[in-house]
């Protein structure tokens, strides 16, 4: 049996001449996988870098099948110290070390963890208040490592036990109880250890006291010893609820007890009966019967004994040498649920030591809704699956063409044979195959557009309105909104709707070596509007637009990516040449662009303002940043030639054409009816509803609107603004292309 | 017969009531793929945007099967028209309008072109030109608009053909050769016509004069009319090289013949005879019998005609009516030549309007290493693709974990099951699948790092030596070596072998929410060096250090990644904590840092100085930049909390633990000896052969040397470098950690 052979190499226990030792089972730890998930989910959510000692529960039975080992079994529950103990179980007081790094987990002193463990238990016999709470002798020590990135976890257990100097002899082998009790007796035997547990409300007692006359036993606790045996020469039996499943062998845990009981009552007993408690339920029936029964010498131990007792306690590994254990659960997991925790894992990392105050939920259970699955929108998605971001929603009416897979990182040359797969539904494939954790959905739908007539037919007019109506349905699921696509007028609708509905809009555009990646201004509630809409407020007229007037601008006052237009979209498709149709960029802006689209989003999502966040400009680089991510400004405006970055702020502007209140109250008023308007009209019907009609009439130079957007600079950016708009290939191409 | 059809239409030519009129087989455009393949080059590389008219040829031949259509042939080498015609084929002179848009193609006003066109042919006509050289005669017009994103091309061809407003009235039917002349004048014919065409060394004369008696032929130039026919009497045969392949009509060259004919000699003819010479190869027998003969009545044309006659020559579609033909070459190509046409074309168009200047061959030719398969090597080797690099290497050790599909676009979660696939060769197949034209390349090896001892035994030692030689063969074979691992360590043998060996480098290194981006020193060619080294020039010493030094530092000059620090690399994996051996940065980050190496290695590559190009800083922002693309920066350190870019620039180190002349020298003398010193020693090795021991002990306080990185600023910026150092989490994990 293991259990000999594992505990015959523990010192002062067995061996040697003279009468047979008593032996002990050791316990085997049954650490199960509910254990490990939850100490990685401490460790990554509450420990973190935190290395300090933690309490922990475990707990063991005995009523296991002969044979079996004698386990100490921690579980999910090992971590709250509160949790009930399992009926028919006996809890263990454990402490976890768990360690950051494998190095000092193998170099982590294990012989003075064990004195210090010693030294405690120590104490509470000494000081008697291990009489008073016996489960203080059950106490065990867990050191652990979880190389979470790899999900194995390595670790050893220690059971500390005190060694009586000469060992235990025995006086009489063990015997099961039914040899040496009447069944009246055993019957009694239960009923009374049964009551006592009652009694004191627990789910069993480790450690108690035993007598018997005749057909009565009585059982009492370990601390009314002076009253349970008032007669000195009264036949002293010590009850111990046992784990071990060996006829031979008590467990563990009557060590410390055996010590206690040297050390308190050693003077008086100089042979002890033990009766190690065995439960098991058979076919229904509940039988103690197989409990055993010995008798063994107490070597004496003063009661002012100068030391503490050596100890013995750490466990044996697989191979049965003294080393750690390792358990790898990655082979064991479901592969799909390995891949949530690891990226999890990565997520939670940051909170460690970076940025300890991210929340990371609210970053994760964002709903984005990309408008676009091309360059831009590709890499949107892939930075979003980074953030572990789940719920992610792609509309595109494109196909995948052979030139797309090199600079849309979702696409492979396969999807292009056969005419191509609909980009969106692609792109959603993709993400599950890159993640099978993430939410992903596709919809090959096209967005009206301003300028683009749908009154040919019935049918093309139904079309429209169904494609309004799914745009409205996505929008109102989503909780972000992202626009990618490669037009401007494109943007008109779900800009307008997103207002209306007041989601967050993160729009990103692309030049040939320039990009602009914004938030749209996030209109207040609908019951906060009056008396301060920007409608209403001064900020939209050129005499008042000062530099001052560009700090500290809220969310709700920032402009759309149509504010600083002074025509409405129309259709810029017609008439392109190839370079204007494709979208000609250097090939990493778009990446940039895309990953700056989302972290801009992760920052306002930090912000405890979200989207009415005031907006930073490149003036407050030099600040305390608003958020633990940084600043969350209103636009950045890339310069790849430079390798440069401005944050602009802009009002938003009383005659847009997308976000003006007269644009949303006839949307909201009159729904695809104005929208159908807008597709089917120039642009003057727009620029008559807004004003811009009567604008262009007052103003005789467009130049003087122009310079409406006007940027907030560092000092030393004022420069370099003059010298963009100089050498800037196309002046206007981020707004007007794209 | 289509010929009749569609001749028919052609108003003009034919019906009405009197004498039956001479109808014409119209051309048939044969274009083929080659000549749409060089049009695509031509458009992408040449012409770009440019809409004016080019010269292109083509050219018919008159010995197809009977029954064939008439077809004017466009081979790739229309385009370059001093290519010599093929044998036995008449050339066409042709003027091709591609325009940039389909709608431009649609709204040509086609009328005008053939207007245009008949002028100029009537004008070659009345001066004469066309009998000197009557190829003037046989003009063609073709107007295309290739969609290159498509590969589908829309064009309409027109050959003109003046018309006699009458028509031409037959007055003896068309019969064969054989039926009028004796075999013995038809030789007489052949051998006339084949000498008069080497004479004048032409493949096939389009237009001549025949007269003859009894077995006699004579075959002349119309220009020697007047010789050639002294006797007004004579009977007048006029000889075309005859396209068509029906029985009962001439091709269409003839057209342009009567009406120079009726112009010119028109006052002398009434009537004329006509033979349509057609050439056949018979079982390896020349056979012209089935040329044709007829007689018309010439109508009188005034030699002073006061206009030019009408034309008519726009080509039918398939459908048979008036209107553009498509050719889709897409459904008919390889789909993989296709793409790699297709990722040509996106980076061709940057030259059309944006760059003209750039040169692309020297981006697309560059052969690139990349070091390092995780977050920053799949995100590299996604742009060099968007860029047409064709040639990349991985180089990596490591597997695909659970947790890296989310952040390293190369890699799925299948990737991930059964261990994990090598990241160096899923990455190298990854690319192949994106795009089947790349030559990509995976190796699973590891590189030897200082202070990572390989002196275990014999084997670890070959195995390094290994490895180091791999290495060396492969920064060899390569022209650009991107080091993008997760240790600083690692980066140190292919930093000393690729500058030992010139190659440019590229390094990228993540910190949480910051980055660097940096090209390192490239030395100066070896034969160059005497006299102006980094050792021996001064510019090492702290006391020269002002700014003004960092104006205009040249490529040889520069720092590598190990110049900014004093100490030597060693071993930093050991007991890190799981936020330390994750690579635990913003998501955005390595697709930005990623983005920008590849960003600035193209830029340098435009330098024509490339990597010995002076180094562009903050300041230069206000400059005319460098290069099409802009600026060369040394450096590009990113600061994502603050959407922030500084460029600083930094001088080489002579006590450089990686790039001084006294490592280089020691590597290139000792090779592997020197390399295993250094693998297996601690941090003095490097130290105290570098100088920098003694540098430690010379200077009391490390302060003083890290101020020898001193930044260029913007007079902006000071303030917030000072900042940065202040806010960052960890002050040097840029340089420590990765």
């Amino acid at each position: 049996m293991a259990s000999e052979g594992s505990e015959a190499q523990n010192p002062g226990d067995g061996g040697g001449g003279g009468p047979p030792k008593l032996q002990f089972v050791p316990f085997s730890s049954a650490l199960d996988a509910g254990f490990w998930h939850e100490l990685t989910q401490r460790k990554l959510n509450e420990y973190k870098l935190d290395e300090t000692p933690k309490a922990i529960r475990g707990y063991y039975y005995n009523g296991d099948p002969a044979g079996m080992p004698a386990r100490l079994t921690l579980e999910f529950s090992a971590f709250d110290i509160n949790t009930p103990t399992p009926a028919h179980c006996c809890p263990a007081i454990g402490t976890l070390y768990n360690t950051n790094t494998l190095e000092s987990f193998k170099s982590c002193d294990k012989k003075f963890l064990l004195e210090q463990a010693a030294i405690e238990l120590w104490n509470t016999i000494t000081s008697g208040d291990a009489i008073e709470n016996p489960v203080l002798l059950n106490r065990f020590l867990l050191l652990t490592f979880a190389d979470l990135k790899r999900y194995r976890f390595y670790y050893w257990f220690c059971y500390p036990a005190l060694c009586l100097p000469e060992g235990i002899s025995l006086i009489q082998q063990p015997v099961c109880l039914g040899a040496k009790f009447s069944p009246a007796q055993i019957r009694a035997l239960q009923s009374a250890y049964d009551e006592l547990c009652q009694k004191e409300g627990l789910t069993a007692l480790p450690y108690f006291l035993i007598k018997y006359h005749d057909e009565s036993v009585f059982v009492s606790l370990l601390k009314n010893w002076k009253d349970f045996f008032p007669d000195q020469r009264e036949k002293v039996i010590l009850g111990v609820y046992d784990p071990s499943n060996f006829t031979q062998y008590p467990g563990w845990p009557l060590r410390n007890l055996l010590v206690l009981a040297a050390h308190r009552w050693g003077s008086r007993l100089h042979s002890v009966e033990v009766l190690c408690f065995r439960d098991r339920t058979m076919q229904g029936a509940r039988d103690i019967s197989h409990s055993i029964v010995f008798e063994i010498k107490l070597p004496p131990m003063a009661q002012n004994s100068a030391g503490c007792p050596k100890a013995v306690g750490w466990e044996k590994n697989q191979k049965g040498s003294m080393g750690p254990r390792m358990v790898n659960l990655s082979e064991c997991m479901d592969p799909k649920r390995l891949a949530e925790s690891s990226v999890d894992l990565n997520l939670k990392l940051m909170c460690w030591r970076l940025v300890p105050t991210l929340d990371l939920e609210k970053v994760v259970s964002v709903k984005c809704l990309l408008l676009g699955a091309g360059t831009l929108g590709c890499s949107v998605a892939r930075t979003l699956m980074g953030w572990g971001v789940r719920k992610i929603t792609f509309v595109d009416n494109a196909k995948i063409s052979y030139s797309n897979p090199v600079r849309q990182p979702l696409y492979e040359f396969e999807d292009c044979l056969e005419g191509g797969k609909s980009k969106a539904l692609a792109a959603a494939d993709r993400l599950q195959k890159i993640f099978p954790g993430v939410n992903a959905e596709g919809f090959n739908m096209s967005i009206p557009m301003p300028g683009h007539p749908v009154n040919f037919s019935e049918v093309t007019m139904q079309q429209a309105q169904r494609d309004v109506a799914h745009l409205e349905e996505l929008i109102d699921a989503h909780d972000v909104i992202f626009l990618l696509m490669d037009t401007r007028e494109s943007r008109w609708l779900p800009a307008v709707i997103a207002a209306s509905k007041r989601k967050l809009v993160i729009n990103a555009a692309l030049g040939f070596d320039t990009f602009v990646v914004m938030r749209h201004g996030l209109k207040k509630p609908k019951h906060q509007e009056v008396g301060d809409s920007p409608c209403n407020n001064p900020c939209g007229s050129a005499d008042l637009l000062g530099s001052s007037l560009f700090s500290n601008i809220p969310g709700y006052k920032l402009g759309c990516y149509f504010c600083n237009d002074v025509v409405a979209p129309g259709d810029s498709t017609r008439d392109r040449t190839l370079d204007q149709q494709c979208t000609v960029s250097r090939p990493g802006l778009a990446m940039i662009a895309g990953a700056l689209a989302v972290e801009l989003m992760v920052s306002i999502l930090q912000h405890p303002e979200g989207g009415y966040a005031v907006a930073s400009s490149s003036d407050d680089r030099m600040n305390e940043p608003p958020t633990s991510l940084g600043l969350v400004p209103h636009q950045i405006r890339g310069f790849l030639s430079r390798f440069d970055h401005v944050l602009p702020v802009s009002l938003a502007f009383d005659k847009c054409t997308a976000c003006s209140p007269k644009v949303l109250d006839q949307y909201e008023r009159d729904g695809f009816n104005f929208l159908a308007k807008v597709f089917n009209s120039s642009h003057s019907f727009l620029e008559d509803l807004t004003g811009l009609t009567l604008l262009h009439q007052e103003t005789q130079a467009a130049e003087r609107l122009v310079s409406r957007l006007t940027y907030k600079h560092c000092s030393g950016h004022l420069t370099l603004e003059k010298q963009i708009t100089k050498n800037h290939h196309h002046k206007n191409k981020i707004t007007e292309i794209k």
